[in-house]
């Protein structure tokens, strides 16, 4: 979701609750988890930086090719549960949707990107601008956040487009509730997936 | 072309050569040319990155849409002449032929970088290995320099077979022999091109 979604906080709580069930949780966010990603990074939310963008988005796919290789597939390869805050679908989001980058090649760059690798569950904290804003209010904001609305209602109505495609693994959660709320929510939905997909891991 | 092939020489002298004539030269190297893709070339050449193959794709296309973007387009559109040490081509040899990336996938990603942006004239500077090998010997050798012997035979593959498909602008020259005989070949075909264009330009 977008900033004052409600990210960080509901991954962190949901990275506690699966380490009481006995899971081995990596936590991660984009962009970032590497030497070289957070370099990236630094660019990229930097508001020194004067960046285009198709700049921008070779920048992200930088990044995160650089994280799925060197963390997050021998991360899974180890059997431990991956929590990532943000991935692919903010890049259809932030740089087609609200950059105006084609959609056909940001799927194509997007999927090289991560070698084909796909999330299992992807949460989207759904939540209108107004509300993101009051919550988002403290912080000093970097180069992205720094966009006009008119780019935010974009990327929110990206989300929700991607909601419409990719129903097997995308969940789109209510996060204007409050945090017990919408965390009980996550977990039911993550607790569902796992159990799932490590009986398919178990039995196979 | 690789290492060693004469590139840089080549383009002063043609620069020099270009400028007698009353062209305006704007002299570039990729990757590089912005304060941006200088951060980035840092990353790219420096003997201390670790970087996978794709990571390094975005991160030369960054760079690439960058330069584009903010220098190759604004020259163009003032009437100068740009001169390039490297261009998209080199991307196909390079992570294409040499890293085994798949050809599809970068001619996509080479398009979009550059916005559909076509080089005039393409001078490949053909040498054999062990010819560009003596050449480069003094120079303190950069990471993908420092590739082995197997990779430049597969970037030197690479080449001759964007020579066979980009006909029309891509120009194989013999640089095994002297600086001044190649020069010579050089400005031939650049004199013609340029002439040509310009040509169209004025009765258009």
């Amino acid at each position: 979701g977008i900033d004052g979604s409600g990210k960080s906080v509901q991954l962190e709580r949901t990275a506690g609750y699966l380490e009481t069930l006995g899971y081995d949780i990596v936590k991660l966010r984009e962009p970032g988890g590497t030497e070289l990603a957070e370099k990236i990074r630094e660019i990229l939310l930097s508001n020194e930086s004067d960046i285009s963008p198709e700049t921008e988005l070779f920048l992200f796919e930088a990044a995160r090719s650089d994280l799925v290789k060197k963390v997050v597939k021998p991360a899974l390869k180890e059997g431990k549960v991956v929590l990532c805050d943000r991935f692919y679908d903010s890049t259809t989001a932030y740089q087609a949707f609200g950059r105006g980058m084609p959609d056909a090649v940001i799927n194509i760059i997007n999927a090289f990107a991560v070698g084909g690798l796909k999330p299992d569950v992807t949460i989207y904290l759904d939540v209108d601008l107004k509300t993101a804003k009051k919550r988002s209010k403290r912080r000093k904001k970097d180069r992205i956040e720094n966009c006009d609305d008119e780019f935010f209602l974009r990327v929110i109505e990206g989300y929700r487009a991607i909601a419409k495609k990719a129903k097997d693994r995308f969940y789109v959660i209510d996060a204007t509730r409050s945090l017990e709320e919408t965390f009980k929510e996550i977990i039911s939905i993550i607790a569902a997936k796992l159990k799932k997909v490590r009986g398919e891991e178990n039995s196979a």
